[in-house]
């Protein structure tokens, strides 16, 4: 309920349905919308008595106190959307971190060390664009100048420095792992893909998340008159890209790994105008480094070979993120585990290797971390019509609340 | 001069090199440059001694009276560009016929019947999209109250209709071949292809015009998360398209024909969303109409098996422009022809097929057309550096010449 409210509150993206909780989320990092959300989670964890630390890249940690002072075991994820977002991804994580605090409270239950909860800033990347951003300071893997002066997308004139000073939320606490040190970090998030679904299991107990590197690769040709140039005269960059692409998605099946494009553009963009460039993403996976090495390889080698194959081709290929392979944290699995089979019984738990980068992937340089992951419908997210429901919301948030207290026990 | 004088005035578009003449064009079709050409047009036509007619599409009609009374031989082509045209398609043409007439009044020759030059309205159809919809009007193959409705392409507000009144060129003479007859129609253009070029020949007797037909296509899959979802899950529109862009290649290859795409975008566009929806142009042609079918039916039945082979796939084509072969005239032909010989000898002449169509396709339908091409440097045309040389815009406008008193001597 605290999740819906919430989203409709501050945020509310587009309808897809008639009941109230019916809408995607459209809550860019420390928009408004953000601002809201934040003041209220604040004001929330105040309540329980939690002490409300903000670091200088606005993320937000509240810790309730254990029988014994020392670092916290953290709960994390964050509140921040794509501009076409659902209610869950993230979302999901930071609520159920609240529910597990209120729980443990209304329960009279006081942990052996504090236990705590954190809203990471700017997770999605899609308003400032480097995702995971502010974990990735905190973890020391990230320059601190270099965040507060990444640029909103469609307003150069805003960056994250300025606006965490709009909406009040540059902390004075130095945004480090030495700062706010943790004891562990667990992140309930959903699935995002649809193994769970198709599998008829629950929760997932992530092992680990897989390497991704992602490129921006731009392909110039000429742009001829597509009716009066002969194929032997073209210099097209789509029908290059449009090969390459095709057997970039051969190489990565091959290896059993990932090769996608999500963005393409052509330009200048005409019907019987070859396109003079075109301009795309590619995003390569592998749960190992050193076939994600494999394949980008063998990748490049291709386009090279496509390129090099018509003369007055080039290409060019620009790096915007390299994420090396991360493996969890052999005692937190173990506390997810035990918690998940609690819940659910072990046939509806798997173990799973996330595909996609979370702010777990920096925690867990610094700390014991790993995820629960519980069912997307459909698989589908980063899209209004994500869903996850309500019984399936409230089992993440039961294998958190095992998760935590079996790991602050420990 | 005439040529670069009125393009610096009106409409110069992007600068490409710093001499005064090395700018493409934007002059986009009824826009306020549009109008300034038009009414300069006119106004050096009359100083001729032509009298000038306006149609209701604007089309302008510039006839200098010959020893007889009769049907006029005409000279068109148009004098608007696309946004980031070049200074030669489709001005060459109607520059170089004034400078026929002016020649021909200079040297006090007086023709059989009437000669005469038009100025067709949108030919480009780059800001109403519809392209040579005036000449189709005037060949009675599209109607007057669909091509007055077009709207601008970047503000609906503005109609063909609209923007005739805006600049004074909606004329009361109905636009009709019934009601301004051809004795011929002569069109001098830039090849905007590299053929000349490369075999190093400066003028082009154009036998007629391919057949084309252009396609909006849209593929449909699911907008899904590039990390968490296996091949296998996906409904990859992304993947499909470019493997049916690569696929339609090698059909048109085998039928010595052309397949194209220039426009191309995805929705959402997101690095780790792949594509919910692809849309994109296709552009077919061949130089015989039933080959062009064949081209057709092969490509739609390899993009309904790439379609087929993933559930979640789907796709819609929407029909654009269906544009069948054109045979130009003989007689038309033969008078090029020794124009041309006349000009440069025979070994410098070609004869081609147009690539692309041009309002002697719609005049075709209606009265003996013919078309004469110069070349284009690097086979570069709806460009900025789109260039043909001051040498070879005096061999197309003396060809012209030629043919036009040879046929209205015949
Ligand atoms: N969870 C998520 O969408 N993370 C963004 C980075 C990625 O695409 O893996
Ligand atoms: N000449 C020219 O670009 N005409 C437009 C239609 C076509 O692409 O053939």
């Amino acid at each position: 309920k605290t999740l819906h409210d919430t989203c409709t509150a501050w945020g509310q993206g587009t309808r897809w349905g008639t009941a109230s909780t019916e809408t995607g989320m459209k809550r860019l990092a420390l928009s408004p919308e953000d601002g809201e959300v934040r003041r209220w989670l604040v004001a929330e964890a105040k309540k329980l008595g939690c002490e409300v630390t903000i670091d200088a890249m606005g993320n937000i940690f509240c810790v309730l106190a254990g029988r014994n002072a020392g670092t916290p075991t953290m709960m994390g994820s964050h509140l921040d959307t794509v501009p076409t977002g659902g209610r869950y991804d993230g979302i999901l994580g930071v609520q159920a971190g609240l529910e597990v605090l209120r729980s443990i409270k209304d329960a009279g239950y006081i942990p052996n060390y504090p236990v705590g909860l954190v809203d990471w800033t700017n997770e999605e990347g899609a308003r400032f664009p480097f995702s995971m951003v502010s974990s990735g300071v905190w973890a020391g893997e990230v320059d601190l100048e270099r965040a507060y002066a990444l640029a909103d997308v469609h307003d150069k004139t805003k960056t994250i420095s300025s606006c965490l000073d709009d909406i009040g939320f540059k902390g004075e606490t130095e945004c480090s792992y030495k700062a706010m040190p943790f004891k562990a970090h667990f992140e309930l998030h959903i699935e995002q893909g649809p193994i769970l679904e198709a599998a008829k299991q629950k929760v997932g107990i992530v092992q680990g998340v897989q390497a991704y590197n992602w490129f921006t690769v731009t392909v110039s040709g000429r742009p001829q008159h597509t009716g009066t140039t002969p194929f032997a005269a073209r210099a097209d960059s789509m029908l290059a890209s449009a090969r390459f692409i095709a057997k970039a998605h051969e190489i990565a099946s091959a290896h059993d790994g990932l090769v996608s494009t999500g963005i393409f553009g052509v330009e200048p963009g005409a019907v019987n105008v070859l396109p003079e460039t075109t301009q795309f993403s590619i995003d390569m996976r592998h749960v190992e480094d050193d076939e994600l090495a494999l394949i980008e390889a063998e990748t490049w080698a291709c386009l090279d070979k496509i390129v090099a194959a018509t003369p007055g081709l080039s290409y060019t290929k620009e790096p915007i993120i390299r994420s090396p392979a991360v493996k969890f944290n052999q005692t937190c699995i173990d506390c997810v585990t035990k918690a998940a089979e609690t819940a659910v019984g072990a046939d509806l738990c798997r173990p799973m290797t996330s595909g996609a980068g979370h702010d777990s992937c920096y925690t867990s340089l610094r700390c014991p971390t790993t995820m629960i992951f519980v069912p997307s419908k459909g698989g589908i997210s980063h899209n209004p019509v994500e869903y996850t429901s309500p019984e399936d919301c409230a089992i993440g948030a039961q294998v958190l609340l095992g998760a935590v207290v079996d790991f602050d026990s420990r």
